[in-house]
């Protein structure tokens, strides 16, 4: 057996940045298909939004130098000379002394330079009394206020989210450029492993859980995922399944079982798939440690631990990330850890970051983190969870009351 | 016109949970399509999960007593007796004086309570030598000591996530009840409004953007959203196209536009849905006070305001809450606030609660917002905004360098 040094999560995390390039293949979808998927080309304004100058109110459109010095005691007077309709095109300027009625949304009268709120004023049969003066400009969005033609209103690399959408709807743009959906290949090994729809176990054996686990994380991350079924320990078989998988994906992922020959057969699979090869063999992680990452003709592959739980962890860390790179996605300001306190003592060993699965409790609008206790390797102790609390490298553990970083999840 | 006196935020939330019922409707699905979906009945478990005492650990399956006092200086040691075959029950009891090597996941031969780790301990041609000592149960899980036969694993009402999934499928369970999907209607209206897809605009018209932001926040939830086009100002046909979508739908969302006739007709078309009615008619928020929310058949109805940037934030604040106690979910232990520091002062009014739009930007771990510039129509500040800042009624705004609760939009 091979001993390596083992990385860091912060290396860890580094070299999967460092290596791990987009996937540069793009597709041109329907607009209303493209929620959560990452632009691949700018979003350019073709045109001004709005296009004519609109009221945020429901008031009267005035010329701002006319309501100057209206108050409750003073009111000022102007004749109300009809009012805008929504939707069509206002020719008709307004004339010195005059009112007209406008709806939120509507379009400014030509000659008229703000809206007095209809809180504001009362129409006197036909004559407008004003209790309030307007400045210039107020309550009117500007052509182009909102998005200003040739303008970048939204940068390649952009996840999509429904005000993105709402956005380039705003523009009358009905496609847009995207990365492909990427494509995540599992296939799980070890000879104790059965189908999970095996109805009844003989002693030894268990269910194949990563099956659904793994895929329905890729599914949450918005990748398609491919699960290969199982294989049992021999090494032609595992290498040629794992190739031909490999073949179809961006990004392959392996659990390695727990029997020696797959864990071997694991490391030896991957490091047969291409160059450059593993770049981490193992990381100073709890739960997670003899986790297996490379990369082989450009693809990430990942060999991941062998208990379901732990699996699901170190997955939802790195996989995730690996995955974030490969999708194009640029850097974004997204904030991944909150706050929590600790409702007891955490022990943790220098040099490893812990990943501590916790029950969150709302306690006079604080939120307590309060550990699971049981092993490690149980599925239970994830499905009672509500978050992860991470306690890196840099500290022994964690006190009572102390403030820790927590990964949401629900 | 008639005036009603407003709602604050927590009158509106408390109303929704007191009035809003469960859609009750159950289907069962196989358990790899229920992801994110509500369990309708509880998981119990039908056997122990595991089935067998598992080693979590590489070693050796040993007699804890016999191991009693080893040490680095004073290595104990045991007779090799070969090693357990992974997805193989194991009958041959281990003997007296003998160690048996044990896979992470092996099952334990009978006689042997405990695994000393292959790191703690040698082969030396046959003898084990053992550095270290280990108590009995050390390094093994017992059976059903991670799901226990009989127990609820899992109760109804729950959100279904990646782990759920895994535990289920530990049970060797492929199929689960869950409450029905959801559909939500949603129905746009005004004479200015045209659809998104129309190449170029009059002036005067604006393109239907909610028909976006609201169709992608139900997807987001879940749930299937019908968009059923726009309705010009005429009442009948506004009436009589709400009422058929009504009844196919489980919730009903209307968008008023913003012309008098349409805001007056949505009212109208909602209080003619059916008992009890109408149970906010505006909410002291900002943006987005008028919102009218009704319960028509114990069906909720929506009706947003103008803005499309406005009824995207009423929409994810309260459609959200409603479509959540639609679904059958139970409460949750879930964290939907984060704390960040205010890059600069914000005001707002007594007695109103805020939603500011922000940026987030991180500096040396520390999460700052920077309230974005722009009047609140304005889609554009959506788009640029990673998070909404609440400032509640009580606060007559907030200061510089202040911890203020923050909705993440990334």
């Amino acid at each position: 057996m091979q001993f390596f040094k083992v990385k860091t999560v912060e290396q860890t995390f580094a070299l999967i940045e460092d290596l791990v390039k987009a996937v540069q293949d793009i597709e041109v979808i329907p607009l209303e298909q493209s929620l959560h998927r990452i632009l691949a080309k700018d979003i350019t304004a073709t045109e001004n939004v709005p296009s004519f100058p609109r009221s945020t109110v429901d008031g009267y459109a005035v010329r701002a130098k006319e309501t100057f010095g209206s108050s409750e005691t003073m009111p000022g007077f102007l004749n109300i000379a009809g009012s805008v309709k929504m939707g069509e095109e206002v020719t008709t300027p307004l004339k010195v002394g005059e009112a007209i009625y406008i709806p939120t949304g509507g379009m400014l009268p030509p000659n008229s330079d703000s809206v007095i709120m209809i809180e504001h004023c009362e129409d006197l049969a036909g004559l407008l009394n004003m209790y309030k003066q307007v400045a210039p400009g107020e309550n009117v969005i500007q052509i182009g206020e909102d998005v200003k033609e040739g303008v970048v209103l939204i940068e390649k690399g952009t996840k999509l989210r429904p005000q993105e959408l709402g956005a380039i709807a705003a523009l009358g743009q009905t496609e847009v450029t995207v990365y492909k959906q990427l494509t995540i290949g599992y296939l799980s090994s070890g000879d104790e492993i059965v189908p999970y729809q095996t109805e009844s176990l003989k002693i030894g054996q268990v269910r194949d859980i990563n099956a659904l686990t793994i895929t329905s994380l890729v599914q949450e991350w918005g990748a398609k995922a491919i699960y290969a079924g199982i294989v049992t320990d021999d090494f032609q078989e595992y290498q040629s399944r794992a190739k031909d998988l490999f073949e179809k994906v961006d990004c392959l992922v392996l659990s390695g079982g727990s029997s020696v020959g797959a864990k071997d057969y694991t490391t030896k699979v991957i490091e047969s798939l291409g160059a450059p090869g593993v770049f981490t063999h193992g990381i100073s992680i709890k739960p997670g440690k003899p986790t297996i990452l490379a990369i082989a003709n450009q693809k990430p592959v990942i060999g991941l631990p062998g208990h379901p739980a732990s699996a699901m962890i170190i997955f939802s860390l790195f996989a995730k990330k690996i995955i974030e790179k490969l999708s194009g996605e640029k850097a974004h300001n997204r904030l991944d850890r909150v706050q929590v306190r600790l409702t007891k003592n955490i022990h943790s060993s220098m040099g490893r970051t812990d990943y501590i699965r916790v029950k969150l409790i709302e306690e006079d609008g604080q939120w307590w983190a309060e550990p699971i206790i049981g092993k490690s390797g149980l599925i239970s102790t994830l499905v009672q969870s509500d978050a992860i609390v991470e306690i890196t490298a840099e500290f022994e553990g964690a006190r009572q009351g102390e403030f820790v970083p927590a990964i949401l999840l629900r």
